[in-house]
Formats: structure tokens, sequence, C-alpha cells
């Protein structure tokens, strides 16, 4: 999407030299934009591990990156296949629960596999990073059409006035290649010309929201404001939001959808008012093992540090304040489970459906039960 | 209640000096404990207004003794019923929506009126300013003991087993004289050694549950763990969450709970889960003229600034931190209203009772339909 007016993704080969990988490192967003230069693994696997890059599908396609890089020290080492394992475990231990992260270097370790030479073994590993980013940019490009239907219907219904769209955390194109999960509708609307505003849960404890959703929206030039995560059920009740659209993490293949702490609350505000409560993913966020996401799908805690502070930015730096006082504890619970009764659909790369396991398996014929 | 083990008010007479009142500078909370001496009508204003003071039974009981010490300047004046006058309309400016600022510097200059000298009149303003303090303690401390026979109903079911209790924002004694609304029977089931944990959620924009409640909660050794507003609604789905106590700014005399924004999303969370969900009151937040509170309650906006930034502690300075992107609006909604429907019940200094007009009136059978 846009930054400044210029197209960019949030990862790609350098034009005119195939030996570096550039990247957005999305640490310092929202305050400084900064592309970073990737040459080799190590460097790679810093910036997924430090978060440099984060979101199931930017992770997958810094992945796909990283085993090329690693198929070029593997050449240059001598013996090839030994560096090449070795490159693959170093890339999966950056974030071990990233299921994007193994699925991508495992797919690289099979194709390279299939190449003879080291030569074609690069040349392979380059298609498969590319071909890699290009069908998670694709699927967030159909996910959009997909939910810019919904957007459209709505906005029948209210002609010439503003298209109210709420979200939560950053399913935007920053987690991904391109175009993001929950705001590839947002998008598609905007660049229809449909008059949409978005209101960004700022989404605490680490402003994902505030941080890099609105940071999005702004040098996309998408109409948005920032709001308290307590603000939603509010706005909900003034009749100020036409849609709610979230990504997740994890949705099981019965509709219970695992997302940021606060999706949850967010979807009960949604029911309580009428309002429509969707989920946008791309397929490979199904979770085709799991029947009932509350009992089964695991919650990360994270650091208690993040929400005794807050990090922000003071006169051109970025510091860390505290919030709590020194004594007491504090809690921190990454995610939660939407159960399916609360959603209204899931926006996938194929289509509309519903949050259970009849309509869901109906776009994904090919899973076996 | 107690701070470093020794019992506080939020504003007293200071002892051996009638000139002065002295009250907890709370701007400063959690990282300093300051405590500031204000001699006069203007200091008091001040305080009042840059919010030193804040909650309603506080800022109350602020008003009474600011007009003991305009009583005290208008018998130094010469002309004693125009400075009394002119001081009871520069307090009820500081904070003009504050039921509670009106009502305690009418009660005053009726009380004023009645007596005769300006001596009188002097002892007079000084026994109302300390009988409205007493009298605010008290409802506070019979607010405790109605809410800890219900902790303690939660007791008998789960025999030694932590009590979890949660609440939002600060309705703590930080908000009154002493006690709290919400915080009464949490205090009052800890001195009886119940074994009770509290949930701080940490209520954005302006923190008031991290820096007050959890900083309350912490000097009097109450057992208490900060998380995001969003975790509320999880924490509720692990059943980590037996009863909800929140305060209230005003609840109609049909049981419409206006509250700070986010206290209508655990209320929600709470009825999904099958837990009590109370809010604590003196009898002075009802609004015996509304029936409709989503409709009628006027819900104040604040500067958008308390969303975009975020003020903490950093290296013993207390600084803000800006958390969005400079081009990116924000909006920040105060309060919210929790329907009767979703309020268990309603804890006064009467006793508890449902959230509906007929229960409401039976415990104010004074009150005129």
């Amino acid at each position: 999407m846009k930054v400044g007016g210029q197209h960019f993704r949030t990862i790609w080969l350098k034009p005119g030299d195939e030996c570096v990988i550039q990247l957005i490192n999305q640490r310092f967003l929202p305050h400084r934009f900064v592309i970073e230069e990737i040459r080799t693994v190590k460097q790679m696997a810093t910036a997924i591990r430090e978060m440099h890059v984060r979101g199931a599908g930017l992770i997958g396609a810094s992945a796909g990156y990283g085993m090329y890089l690693a198929a070029k020290e593997a050449a240059a080492s001598g013996s090839f296949d030994e560096h090449l394992v070795h490159a693959a475990r170093q890339l999966k231990a950056t974030r071990p629960t990233a299921v994007n992260l193994s699925w991508a270097v495992d797919r690289q370790l099979k194709n390279i596999a299939g190449a003879k030479t080291a030569d074609e073994k690069i040349a392979f590993a380059l298609r498969t990073a590319r071909l890699i980013a290009e069908e998670d940019s694709e699927q967030c490009r159909m996910i959009g059409q997909h939910g810019l239907k919904l957007i459209e219907q709505i906005a029948e219904k209210k002609p010439g006035k503003p298209l109210n769209v709420l979200t939560h955390c950053n399913a935007g194109w920053l987690a991904f290649v391109d175009y993001g999960s929950a705001t590839s509708p947002i998008y598609a609307a905007h660049d229809r010309r449909l008059p949409v505003h978005v209101w960004v849960a700022e989404t605490r404890p680490r402003n994902q929201g505030s941080k890099l959703t609105a940071w999005e929206l702004s040098e996309h030039g998408v109409r948005h404001t920032v709001i308290a995560d307590s603000a939603a059920g509010h706005l909900m009740q003034r009749g100020e939001v036409d849609l709610v659209i979230v990504g997740t993490d994890r949705t099981t293949h019965t509709g219970d959808v695992a997302n940021k702490i606060g999706t949850y609350l967010k979807a009960l505000a949604a029911r309580d008012n009428n309002v429509p409560f969707y989920v946008a993913l791309p397929s490979s966020s199904l979770d085709w093992s799991m029947r009932d996401g509350l009992k089964e799908i695991p919650i990360e805690e994270r650091s208690a540090e993040e929400v005794r502070c807050v990090d922000g930015w003071l006169e051109g730096q970025q510091v860390e304040v505290r919030v709590t006082p020194e004594g007491s504890a504090a809690a921190n619970y990454g995610f939660d489970v939407t159960p399916a009764r609360l959603v209204t659909g899931l926006i996938t790369e194929r289509g509309v459906c519903e949050a259970n396991d009849k309509s869901i398996r109906a776009l994904f014929p090919e899973q076996a039960p």
C-alpha cells in the first residue's frame, strides 16, 4: 500500500541487487519510517526475532527470503546441505509458535532439494521466496475483494454517508506482504472512493492499533480515528459503527476465533448492538484439528512489563514510561478467543462464509473432515 | 485507608492549625505521595480545577472545606456576604458538571446564613465542612458493610480459595474521603482476612486504575494485579473473576449506570459468563429525574490528547509520550452507559437492591415518584 504517495510492500528483493532483501523495520513506526537491508541469514533471523517484521503472512515471507539468502550462503560455504539445514533451524527458532515460519522454511527445503546444481538451488530458492510473498499478497487482495462486497451492501443502505468500520490491533498490510487481512476490504472500499472511516482501537498493551494500523491508514489516506479500547461499546451503542472487521491468529474449523486480547469484548458489543462482526483471514490461519477454541487454543502470557509500561515518543526519542506503582503485579494475556456464536462471518481468499464447520468446509472442500 | 502503614483520609483539617486544610495531591500518584496545604479559597479552587483532588465525594468535601476558608476570608474582608457569594461562585466554576460541588457549596451557604456573628458563621462553616466529610466517609463505610456480605457469600462457596474481584477506573477512597465506593467492600473483606484479590483494569486513557486504584490497594496491602482493559473478558471466560464491582458517576432511578468508558464492555462480559456485576454508589449518585440513561445521560467528550499520549514516569520524572502518528485523529469519550439489564445489583449505603425503579425506591421511599 502507499507510504508518502509511493507504493510499498513490507518486504522485497532490492532492485538491481539480488544479494539484498529490503524490508520495513516496523519497530520505529509510527514515528520513523526505516527501510532495513538484509544480507545474511543471521540478519534475517534477528529481524524476525526482534520483531522488525511481525504478523503471520510477513513472517512467512521473511522466512522464505531468509532461505534464499541461506541457499546463497550454502553455495559459498562448500558444504551446501549441512549449511542449509543449519540455516533452516536458525530461522525456525526465532519465533517458535509462528506457524507460517516453519511452513515457509519447510517449503523452501523441499523445493531446493529438487534442484541439482548450487546455482539452480539458488534460483529455485529465489523463485519460491517470491512465490510465497506473491501468494500472500494475492490472498490478501482477494480477501479485500470479497470483503468489499459487504461494505458496498452497507453503502447502498446509507448513500453518501460515512461507512464506519471498527478494527482492533493490526491485521493490516504491515502484518502481511501487502493489503492486510482486516484492512484489505477497507483499502478496497477507499480505492473505490467509498466514504469509509475507520475506528482504530489502540490495542493496549502494545498499541499495535495506534502505532501501526493508524499509521498505515494515514499513509494510504484513509480517514480514521484512534480510540481507547474501552470506547468500542459506547460507539456501537450510539450507532457509530456499521461493521467490525478484525484479523485472527488462529480460527478453528468450527469458527472459534483466537485474536489479540480484547477482540472478544468487541464481539460482545457488536452482538448486543446488532453490528455485523467479521473476521478476515487467509485460509492458512484455519486450524483443521481443533473443535473447541476456548478449551483447546493455548493463550500466550507475555511479559507483564508491557502492561506496567508504555512506549512512545518524547522529543524525538522512543522511550518507555512506567504507569503502575512499583509494588503492583501485572498480567498480560496476549490473546482471547471469540466463540463462533458471536461471529457473523469469515472473509477468506475464497469468499465469505459463516463461522461454522459446514460453511467453512464448503469453501475448502479439499480438507478431509 | 492506609498509606505506608498509617491511616489517611483524602482531606482533613491540619491538626493544631485551624487555618490550614491538608489534602493528598493526587496528580503525582502513584509515584510520589504529596500532601498539599491549602490556606485560601483560591488555592482550593485550583486544587479542584487542576484535579489535585477528584471524584464525586472528595470534590464535595473539598468544596465544603473551601467554603469554611471562604467564611474566614469573608470575616476578615469587612463585607462578609459579598465576599462569601463571590467565593461560592469561584468554587462552583471549577468543575461545572460535578453535582456534589454545587450541592456542598449551597449547603454551606444556607448553613452560614443561619448564624449571626462572623465568628459564629466561621464555626458553623467548619462544623458543616466536617459533617460533609464525615457523612461521605460513613456512607462509604456502610457500602462496604453491605458489599462485604456479597463477598462473604462467594467465600462460603469456595473456602480457602482466592476471591477475585474485578474493578474498573478508580471508585476508591481517593475518590471519596475514605473507604471508596467500589473498593469499600474489598477493604472490608481484606480487613476481615478474606483472601481477596483484585483485577485492576488500567482504564485508558487516563489510567486511573493502574495509577490510583493499584496504588490504594498496594498501600493498604490488598493483593491485586493490573491488566489491560481488554483482558477482562478473557479472565471471565477462564473463571478467574468471581464478582465485578464498579462505581458510577450517575445512575438513573431505573438502574442505568453511567461510569468510566469501558464499564459497559465489562458488564457484557460478566453477563456472557454468569459473573455477578455490581455497582457501588452513595445515594447522592442516583438521578431521580432520568428514566433512560442511554438516551438522556450526556456523555462528556474529553481532549483527544489523552488518547494520543500517555503520561507516566521516566527516570524520576513525570512525562507524556506520544503513541499515535502525528496525522491521526483521536476521540476520547469519557463515559459510557451500562443498561440496567446488565446490572446484577446496586450496593448503596442503605443496602443492596436490584437495578430497577421499584427496588431502588424501596430503599429510598422518601423520593417522590
